[in-house]
């Protein structure tokens, strides 16, 4: 598998840096909205970059090892959020609507297949395996989940979609998300895992036990990331981690959401670094192990909402940061034209 | 100075949080907005208030004690600035006009009186004097500088305005607010006093050595309110206390943006504690003293994105929050309607 990740633009951000400097307010005093203008310029080349046609990517999958209790909701509610997204009544359709971008819905493995029209269909399988007992998926599944990510990305790109939100939904993939974070950054599963949709205490000490079971059996290598996503990963997962590549492949920025996708952006990474620079961490999660992953990555989080809903609620927030930063530099006046004197030691 | 404000509706907000927990998403699992609609429906009293006009209110007002080189910018700016704002340039334009939101300037005290069209004249004079020889303001201003921001708000309720932004301009301002907000909570200069648009360390020294000088001379008391205004305030900062007072009055909601706002909402809720029921925090400036403000009125802010321009710009970005927990508490499918099941032990 070859990925050619292009470089960050450093004069494209260097471009927009200079406009910045020269707009009616101190240096530098809009903070990170200002700080996003410049990391978009850099991803897409283009100091003046704008974002038409934004698109959340909601991928779903089932897991296996929900068989060993590690969701405080049922399995079937994948399948159920998946008709909630059809029919436009979930948390991301809201905030999708109010950032006026696309939610595109796509089946990479739920258990029972949806039936609702709009959904795409790329299933790998019924769901993963209990990763406590057997690998989650082939290799050959985990490649052709990537692959498909990938692929999506580039129909994504020529239909016109210039920014990418990512997206989930799994009942038990904070279990996978978990194991695949523990894998990659050798963390202890104790550390980077947390109680998902709402688990008590004995519940999160289980859940953390069946995370180091299929850790113990698995032994993943971190220096194989197909490896890793076979063994403990989940088809989303997967299929988030190729969608990561293929935008970044195109200059095309990603707003990741919280703890699942961020797990979804190590493993890309961990195929490509230079995926890295495209990647705009949009908030921190209440997930112990989503801090974990945004310090290896490098990432600081706009927002701190205490957000655990995931289904791109959060990177659809952020979204309207990117609005504000790119309205910024594009409709502030500068200091020349307003007449409004530089400092004095300026 | 009689001022009678409402107490929390706990009713509407707990029929609020009734409906949020019906909703297709695990409870609480949208965080900080979630408590968002909940505190909202408290303050209007309304469990499904909507907030279509919605008007940041930029006092502009000059500072005496620029003449103590507090400041990067020269005092003209102040005056720019308003020409600015009146032309649609600033930054608070663009980000008003991002939020749907309109924005009034009011000239509390320019300097030179402005020109522009549509900014409204409530003037107490050609800007404070210098603090740190003699008071600010006299009593008398400080009381009619409250008593316009209670009349504008009055003004505003009656136009339809459902939710206020507060904004600011004055070069000098953050001194004043950092002797404020000294004075108010008895926490020493250096603790509350920072670079404002980008002093160096030199400057900043010096910047704490002059509020020290102030609040040395005047020795404030803290009981009462009106004095510290009158000694160590600014016209934009009594006149948004006097805003936040008459928005509280009527069950409106108040969005802070940073530092000097949040001056001025500390020494309102000195004259009215029952106000901080209707104080939204934007967002954490760098500035220190906001943070300590902020604990003092109990306030967590939304956003901590290294603002520090103020105008109301954090304020018109969290009025994106604001929106986006009305609209999931509006939108969103329900459980039953949605067919989704419950967690497994609810």
């Amino acid at each position: 598998m070859r990925i050619d990740i292009p470089e960050f633009d450093q004069a494209a951000a260097d471009a927009a840096q200079h406009r910045l400097d020269r707009l009616t307010k101190p240096q530098e005093s809009l903070g990170r909205l200002e700080e996003l203008a410049v990391r978009l310029a850099g991803m897409t080349g283009n100091p003046r970059c704008r974002f038409e046609r934004r698109t959340v990517v909601v991928m779903a999958a089932d897991h296996g090892v929900t068989e060993e209790a590690v969701s405080a909701f049922p399995q079937e509610v994948t399948a159920q959020m998946v008709a909630n997204f059809a029919a436009g009544g979930a948390g991301i359709n809201v905030l999708a609507r109010q950032a006026r971008a696309q939610v595109v819905v796509v089946d990479m493995g739920v258990r029972t297949a949806p039936t609702a029209t709009g959904v795409l269909d790329r299933r790998l399988g019924p769901g993963t395996r209990n990763m406590t007992r057997e690998p989650a998926m082939t290799r050959a599944q985990a490649e052709a989940a990537v692959a498909t990510g990938r692929e999506l990305a580039a129909q994504l790109a020529a239909g016109g979609t210039s920014i990418v939100l990512t997206g989930e939904m799994g009942i038990g993939n904070t279990t996978a998300a978990s194991a695949v974070t523990a894998a990659l950054t050798g963390r202890p599963a104790a550390e980077v895992t947390g109680r998902g949709t709402g688990l008590d205490d004995g519940a999160l000490a289980h859940k953390i036990a069946v995370v180091e079971r299929a850790l113990t059996l698995h032994r993943p290598d971190p220096a194989d990331p197909i490896g890793v996503l076979s063994a403990v990963g989940g088809f989303e997962i997967a299929g988030l981690a190729g969608l990561v590549l293929g935008a970044a492949e195109r200059r095309i920025p990603v707003i990741l959401d919280g703890f699942i996708t961020g797990s979804a952006a190590l493993a890309a990474c961990a195929m490509a670094p230079g995926a890295r620079e495209y990647l705009i961490a949009s908030h921190r999660s209440v997930e112990p192990g989503h801090g974990v992953l945004l310090g290896a990555l490098g990432l600081e989080p706009l927002l701190d909402l205490r957000l655990r809903l995931g289904e791109g609620t959060g990177a659809a927030l952020a979204l309207q940061l990117v609005d504000a930063a790119v309205a910024v530099r594009d409709e502030m006046a500068e200091f020349a034209e307003a007449g409004v004197s530089e400092r004095l030691d300026g």
